[in-house]
């Protein structure tokens, strides 16, 4: 086990600086096993660039722990110990010091890595005053990103569908990269956020993509193979459609014996090649991907076959609950895609195995950059439900623009169906499949096109183990170990400026794009850029109903599409309701006239007119800022990719504001109450 | 040289049956030469088929004519004759009947072999009642037509850019054909139409495209070789950077010396190659393709130092007009797309060589269903002017759509700038460049996509050699060639449904899409189908300025962009003027409130109404008419293919009435008068 060091690749979260305070001290490895040893091999190429010092003691557990602290100013000033008491139980860890000793132990390996990066993460801190001990514990116990690589370029979507950091860390035209150092590098910075699971596919699984789980699962093997050392199983999209396309079998009927009986052969296989295998990631019956429907079955009997196959094995199915017609006639307004999910899967609850995992888009449509949290996550107790975030922005500035997404993420997961009766969004996704994220990350030097998009994956990861933290922190976290050790000449200067840049830049991005929850303004296909009517006339089933009048869908049970019943009674009352619904959403509820008066005070098309001035001036100030900073805070090339894309993002927020507002200004003929300039 | 006979292709207007009136008989070939063997063959094949005979006599010339005719009930049915009376003037013909003898004779083999077809277009009726000496003249001396086709398929564009009929007759896969058969055919077919002259590649010049200049001319010339025994000459769409692309030179400046050297060294070599090779086609300076402005030249700079390096060996240039800003901003009303070819080109007038002909749209934007005639024909009297017009059906159906173009050419041709005080289009194509259209041909079964699409190719080569050809009359000939000889059962019925079907098709494309000459209501990119605001916030100048209150763009002079000055004085003040603007171009020239008044009687947006709800009717009345046709009148296979479209064309019409009422609806809250479904 080495730990890999990249040249030309940005180090992200991980710059060697940021083992400083490891890697100048002494430290005690006790214990062993492949993750003690991936935890001994960051600690030893810290001190070797640092000068500290480590020593490995593989047989020592239990209670080393006391003897070590109770040694005082002894020859350790950390001591990462597995206590190897009984049977992990969870990958968390304890963290205490006294006497001048760290200290971090874990029942699990895995706790012990994470203690170590936990460590590097206080930095100098960790080795100040004594601290009693601490009990860290992941809220979630699967943590997983989805990668939604092609193998083989798709003509349309290429390389990696909706991705936007280059091409995949793991495919290139075809075949497996031949360098895998990178994996590793990705697998280090992945485990040190907290994340331990991993698809390596696209969910649309296309014909070569299929056959990663027969004739290419060799290649699997191979990614697996470094993402083990730092704790991260690996996962695969499979097609539904796999009996028949791979298998030869004349049908995919979760019901035929023969279907069930291949997946078990072809699961077993599996297995016996990548014994920590984690599971399958099927999207059926969506968007064109095959599914049971086509077999008279329900989604439980397709989740449930593969399930029966991985039960022997301890490996789980993700079953995306992305289901609706995406055929939709734009002339029938009784069909409402935002109720899709809840319709199709709320009657199966309880009929899913353990080992299903019903993955759950945080909101009932698509990742929009605002939408009310779907009401699937109150709706199915006795279900496996992991909730999905999208980290890749997809809808929310592709990477071109600043936008930290993890006070979204804090909303969705803080969020109370039952109004205190029953469990947060968060809590559903601890007792069931955790949280799942569609993954940013690419072969991109900086990993993830826009270097502060880093942060968008880091903070995912954080917010996995850790849902109560704040993004603020999360973000200050992320700008220390990334920035802040290398940027000795005004590193609180730094630090205010990514905070002015990325605090509010969700709101910001909100402002400038689609108004009050209605969404789907965008360019159709790639989903860059204003398209007002884009999608106004698509088979998409994403539509605003904007006319001279007003504009919003009417979903309530009173008058329109009744998918405010979908919700527990406190907010199906609030989101019906026109004077309790939330500003912020009220498009999506509700149609309104342009001169329906919000909550705010001021009218929809003032609201309109008003946030989309505003969100550029942000946009304009924040690449000031960045502009102002001066040099030698950060790196040359990471400060012009910055520059580039500040840049874009406001040519591209100006297309926004002029083209909504004029849009809307021609459409309902009110002016703007400012004066301002509307074309 | 043997005429193709080619299984599963449809013949076309040439179906063998079509020759049985001269096949049946006894004719006199009297001359030589390769075009005069041309038709040799032609008639052998025929009297092979139906058992005439053919007789020829390689060194008879001149008076045979009268000697022939003279014989009387001789050996003779039909005689065609060079007359070789002296050079070629022409490649018209002259055709006569007496005493039993039909005679063709001509100057020029190519007009015999102009004289033949139209023996063939005549069927019995030509050896039927004597007719005095007829002399037939072409308008114009060049009718052309251009290929958009890649030879390496374009990532977006594919094959043949705007090409709906299947892949390209010349490239296949990034090379030329290997089996060329059906260019002989294809080479047929327009010759017998009357078409002289053909370019073989996209005027978007790609890389490997400019090398068919240089290293790729062997292509060329085989392609050449195929189409020489038709009479018909081959041109070479070059990219104006050539001599730095392929020359390795500097520059592509047309002042250098070294470049003006350059092309003249290509060019021989060129006609070294191929001694009959037409000429180039350039489109400079527009939609991202190199052109003189680079240099600070102007276009007849650039044209001209082609024109200089063709004049030796008789080349022509086809220098493209479609010059305009596709870098707009759609918030400047400024700049008029519409202006751009007149801004440009009219204060060139008389600067080009007379070996330019300056290819010029027949509108001022890009080939919309309805577009006012270009103002650029009646302000350049000193350049010769090809007049443009589109076969394929780009923006008229994509060969999905029946949509018999010829009523719009001959408005076109029709189309009077001076009011009688100067030259029609037709008359400016004359004595200019001729005619010249963007081919609807491909390598699909039916040569055209839509079967019925082949009439617009047909009827592309009759008006441009007779301009003042009726629509219907073409068509009629084009049904009698292509189906009459085959409907034994019952012709007439045959011909009533498919004049019910084209006559009025482009009028009815015109009812269900974009209303009274606005033009640019399709989707972006592929140009197919709906989407009102598609272009209308994008870079390429094509708005329609729809608000609550009204649509159009002004381009008066009064108050506008000044656009109507750009005509002769008449139709300048015609259409400045809001009263005396015809109907069809209102919202060309003017902005209007949607309840003004049309001369029609009803106002703007009830004409919207009606005419999308009258436009499906047609559609579904003309499906009808197809399905309710006796089986066994036209091919099957035909019949099938014509069929389905008719099924999509109906779905579209649908969409397109659904989305254009739906939308106006929207924006101008007016109701429909006949109080019919608006979604």
């Amino acid at each position: 086990m080495s730990v890999p060091e990249l040249t030309d690749v940005h180090p992200a979260w991980l710059p060697p600086e940021a083992f400083r305070a490891v890697g100048t001290r002494r430290t005690l490895v006790c214990g062993d096993g492949p993750l003690v040893r991936t935890a001994l091999a960051e600690v030893t190429q810290a001190c070797r660039r640092y000068g500290g010092a480590v020593r490995h003691l593989p047989a020592a557990t239990g209670d080393v722990v006391a003897a070590a602290v109770a040694a005082g100013d002894g020859p350790s000033d950390l001591v990462l110990a597995l206590s190897g008491t009984g049977p992990a139980d969870g990958d968390g860890f304890l963290l205490a010091r006294a006497a001048g000793v760290t200290l971090v132990s874990a029942d699990d390996p895995a706790g012990l890595l994470h203690g170590l990066f936990h460590v590097v993460r206080l930095g100098a801190s960790a080795f100040g005053a004594d601290r009693p001990a601490e009990q860290h514990r992941s809220a979630m116990r699967r943590r997983m990103v989805n990668h939604w690589d092609n193998v083989v370029a798709h003509p349309v979507m290429g390389q990696v569908e909706r991705g936007y950091s280059g091409g995949s860390l793991f495919w290139q035209d075809g075949t497996l990269r031949t360098d895998l150092t990178r994996v590793t590098a990705y697998a280090r910075l992945l485990a040190s956020c907290g994340i331990n699971a991993v698809s390596v596919n696209n969910v649309n699984v296309h014909a070569t993509e299929a056959s990663l789980l027969t004739d290419r699962l060799g290649d699997v093997a191979a990614i697996a193979a470094r993402f083990r050392p730092y704790g991260i199983r690996v996962h695969l999209s499979v097609s539904f459609a796999a009996p028949v396309t791979l298998g030869g079998l004349s049908t995919a009927d979760p019901h035929d014996a023969q279907v069930r009986a291949w997946w078990a052969r072809i699961t077993a296989r599996v297995y016996e090649t990548i014994p920590d295998f984690g599971g399958y990631v099927v999207k059926a019956d969506s968007e064109g991907q095959p599914g049971p429907f086509a077999y008279g079955r329900s989604h439980a009997d397709g989740a449930n076959v593969l399930a029966d196959a991985l039960a022997p094995f301890g490996g789980v199915v993700d079953w995306r609950a992305f289901v609706y017609n995406h055929h939709q006639d734009w002339r029938d307004r009784s069909t409402d895609r935002a109720r899709a999910a809840h319709d199709h899967f709320a009657p199966l609850d309880g009929e899913f195995r353990d080992n299903v995992h019903l993955q759950v888009k945080h909101g009932p449509i698509d990742f929009q950059t605002r939408e009310p949290v779907s009401p699937v996550f109150a709706a199915m107790p006795a279900t496996r439900i992991a909730v999905e975030l999208q980290v890749t922005q997809e809808y929310t500035g592709q990477q071109r623009h600043v936008c930290y997404l993890a006070p979204m993420w804090s909303e969705v997961l803080g969020f109370d169906p039952w109004d205190g009766e029953g469990p947060s969004v968060a809590d559903v996704a601890a007792v069931g499949g955790g949280l799942v994220a569609v993954s940013n990350a690419g072969a991109d030097r900086f990993w993830t096109g826009h270097p502060l998009a880093q942060a968008n994956l880091y903070a995912f990861g954080r917010l996995a183990w850790s849902p109560w933290l704040d993004p603020a922190t999360i973000l200050d976290e992320w700008i220390d170990l990334t920035f802040v050790p290398s940027a000795t000449a005004d590193p609180e200067l730094l630090r205010r400026t990514l905070h002015a840049l990325m605090d509010h830049s969700w709101q910001t991005y909100e402002q400038y794009t689609a108004p009050l929850g209605i969404g789907f303004m965008v360019r159709p296909g790639d989903h860059y850029g204003p398209d007002v009517d884009g999608y106004e006339y698509s088979p998409w089933g994403t539509y605003h109903f904007a006319d001279r009048d007003g504009i919003g869908v009417d979903r309530t049970q009173a008058s329109g599409t009744g998918f405010t019943g979908q919700y527990p009674p406190g907010w199906a009352a609030a989101y019906e309701s026109l004077d309790r619904c939330p500003d912020e959403l009220l498009l999506f509820f509700h149609h309104v006239p342009y001169d329906h008066v919000l909550h705010s005070g001021v009218t929809v098309i003032q609201h309109i007119y008003d946030t989309h001035f505003a969100g550029v001036e942000a946009v304009a100030e924040a690449q000031q800022r960045w502009e102002r900073l001066p040099a030698g805070l950060v790196d040359p090339a990471l400060h012009t990719r910055v520059a580039e894309r500040l840049d874009e993002q406001l040519r591209c927020a100006r297309e926004w504001r002029d083209q909504i507002n004029t849009y809307f200004f021609r459409k309902s003929g009110v002016p703007d109450a400012c004066g301002r300039r509307i074309f």
